[in-house]
């Protein structure tokens, strides 16, 4: 199976990183996690991605805050599909990550999640390796009824906790 | 090869709708291009999603705009990769269909775009499907080269046309 | 009496809903409160609001953060009217719960109320059946004499804290 | 039937106006249409909203832009449910209007529709009013077995001009 | 000399009239506290207003949250000018409450000051005051002429603590 | 009767300054209109500010767009009432504007109008000169009921033409 | 004298990149003209950057819309200062450009000037370059001095315009 | 060597202006620390700017919150380059400190760096003053370089920790 390449800006972004390691984890599904900045390390992230393709990556997931050109930068070096994660690390509670992550010029997009969304970014991941790896599609379906089956718990003891109302 | 399916939650986003199935005929990938409303047809819509898979689809391109929820709720119904286009359709510029599109809760993810990017998502959804064809990867290669050709031409073109200021 | 339904897409928006449940049941409404998510089970939550006019609901209010689409893909089941209350549950402040409430594209109206709202959308939903309950307007009348006499106790008490000052 | 009055602030508003005043009458659903400014007469916005329960009305529908308060001062005066229309009408594109409807304090509810949404207020007074009239379901639902209609019948159209691409 | 009406919204909001209570207290102004809310207590805010002028009152300041109309509400009931305090009291920074205030349509103008701006309202009053009042117009010299010692006091802190850079 | 100051940052300003000025020739009360820059002509726009109460000004209106500083830098210079009218002369709407010229800190205020509301500060200047000259509070109240007469008579313009759906 | 290089991330950013030169021409700087991508040219873009410095450049201009990373990626491949211009290209009014472009994280500066500010961005590459050129340094006192005598022309203009109004 | 300014607008403001001091220590730049209010001290600061040439500065920083008109107003005075640090001190976030510093009208620009970016700040002066100085320029490559080393460092340390998954 393809690996999955998780990439933060900032080692200061690691729950959020984590958030998607764990996913990842629990679906069996193999990855490695690094630390490169867009701009702080410019050319060893673009080398990363130039070279992910070849490295046995099938999609990467760029985490990033402020204005945060990693995923956008990852995704020029690279066909491979670009997970991007804006994150709040600064006072713009984010909106400036979302926007910088999303907002891509034609040509090079990049597939963005919500601000801090390290699930759902591990879960994207998952969802395209699916495509040619019907175990990993089986095992997202069944996290799928699990998480249905908790709401219906969590559906049954509300009706509960209220039932005296009727 | 698994199709893309298009999907515009109102027939009035046709234009978007456009350059997504453009991109995708230059890069022979097989699409279908649907109208289903997320909240005028949510039966078919949902039914769509739930189906996709069986039907062929590798991918779905969800367009909408103002409250969009339309990728979201195919999202909903499928393991598939679900891509997102917030469209400019109000009032407000399209920041109400991003957030809309971007917010979605852990669990169900969206690959959200930039708001109108048909073009984007089009090539997201090859590069996805790219994984596994390797001839579409070339496809998509070919298309980046001449994306920097092009530019290229324009820096010599910009460069002449101010090169006296030296 | 038909009943209110109060349907929280996550359970970690209890708070809000026990600020609509502790609203109706003062003004003797009868009501369930559920727990039924747009994307993690869409198919009960489209079946519990296509159902709700013939078991008695004669209004819904929907409580969601982030990417709300709860009170939209209830209200697309049903013309019963659908209150919507976005909260406040991701980093965004509640605007993006608040614009994917409120932006419902034509045909499909959602009533929004303020973020975090829960009373209001309960009283919003008792004023709704007290169209054909005089009981009940009379109750939410005497509620509005109540609150303005508090307004005007707080009043006096403002004006004597601070009556030296003449 | 009770009817629906439709409340301008301004008589610019009136194309939005029109849009609440067709959809109601296309549904067969009697009511008037009146300009009353919040700002400009303020004692005959209170006074008519004072007396609507008592001269027939059901639902009041308020339309205003730039500090929309018409929805609000008219809910302070009545119990009836108050319909909020945000308008477009100054240069911030409609938010400053969303957000003086949409966020009322407790004890006073504004139902608050999107910018400029004038067709889904009408359908929301009908919403309500259907609630006791029976047959202003039935044609509230035809309305959107109509438009899921025209959505297939668009979905159609959309799936033969791109059939070609399979 | 004419009084200054200091009138909350709600009492939840005291921490801000407290700030204009001592403004105006150390610039020797008289003035009354008031608690009418434009939604609980329309009337009472409404007669407040309408017999301000004759009560011998020179400005009113209305402070209020969220959708803030109490400013606009009063405005609309007299010549005498009104300055509007947004208040931070919902989830949404202020900045619905700032829009409320401040986009007034034409004709009933608000004088609004920054969120949460207690002390500039004050202080706005006063300046309004001192055009009849020399002794006012000189106390708000003096209290500048101290503003701008305390800076140029911490100027020299300042100087000091870093004088070893250069 | 003191003056009213009418200044411009910018001569592109001109049609709100109109604005202004028209409403308060049609009140009588005499002005000047000025262009000065707070950036271009800090020096000049300072001096006119300084000076402005010994050459019989009685308030100051400024006009300005983007980071719009000219109000807050004249206020710096007098105890005399700035009034700021942000412009939207941008790209962002006069949102910049507007947080630029009302979010003043602590000590010198801004009776800050609406975007682009040269008419409101024009009648905000007037309101504040009233509180010394009866006549002319009795032309703004005059005003006020002309005012309310005309959207009473738009009313009856309304009601007539929507009367057959009754 | 170093030169100046102005980098549009798109040739349609054409008329932006104009309003630079023009200011440079006029102030006697040389300088460049050059379209390179941040993502469809990375490394040509990072190579022009890297290489800068010693080929005479001295500062830096990058203008670019959306997810504007331009200015972000030139800056962290030298010690040059870089002048970003956020452009006005999507739907979002350059405010995503704004942010992508302003909120760099540290380490990594990027000067940022107002939204289309191609004029402003020439004159701080020309303030930077004339603290080692007093003969621009000098050019730019000029055009100073020349803006100001526009400003007080206009000044003139208007006091004339409306002197009758005294 | 030229000195760079640090001004404040307010003391408050020192936990940012510490971080530009500690960062122009660390590369062995003078600089002097001031507060100068745009609003309480405009005299005051206009003079220190207009003066900052004579004085042996080559750069200005200026730091403020709200409407942040102080890097505005000094640049005003001066051909120096300014950078203004936008601050959060209210309750908007920063936002309106952003706009405020960023949106300077054409002829006077400032350079702006993130919301409460004091390290920026110190390290684009830098920059500017290194255009002079190979020895800093030197020093500031070597941070650089110290910083990509500290990123690559974090990046083995993640690699390590998520090893196990591959």
């Amino acid at each position: 199976m393809k690996k999955v390449g998780i990439v933060m800006g900032s080692y200061s972004d690691l729950a959020i990183a984590e958030k998607a390691a764990d996913t990842l984890a629990s679906l069996s599904v193999p990855f490695e996690v690094h630390v490169y900045s867009a701009h702080r390390t410019p050319c060893e992230a673009a080398e990363y991605a130039a070279s992910a393709e070849k490295n046995g990556f099938g999609v990467i997931i760029a985490i990033a805050g402020m204005a945060a050109h990693l995923a956008g930068s990852l995704a020029a070096q690279t066909v491979l599909p670009v997970i991007g994660v804006p994150c709040k690390s600064g006072n713009l509670d984010g909106i400036d990550a979302l926007l910088s992550t999303v907002q891509m010029p034609s040509g090079v997009p990049v597939a963005t999640v919500a601000v801090d969304g390290g699930v759902n970014a591990a879960l994207l991941a998952c969802q395209i390796l699916a495509l040619q790896d019907e175990g990993l599609a089986g095992r997202l379906k069944s996290r799928r009824e699990n998480e249905k089956k908790a709401v219906l718990e969590k559906n049954r003891t509300a009706e509960e906790k209220f039932s005296k109302h009727l």
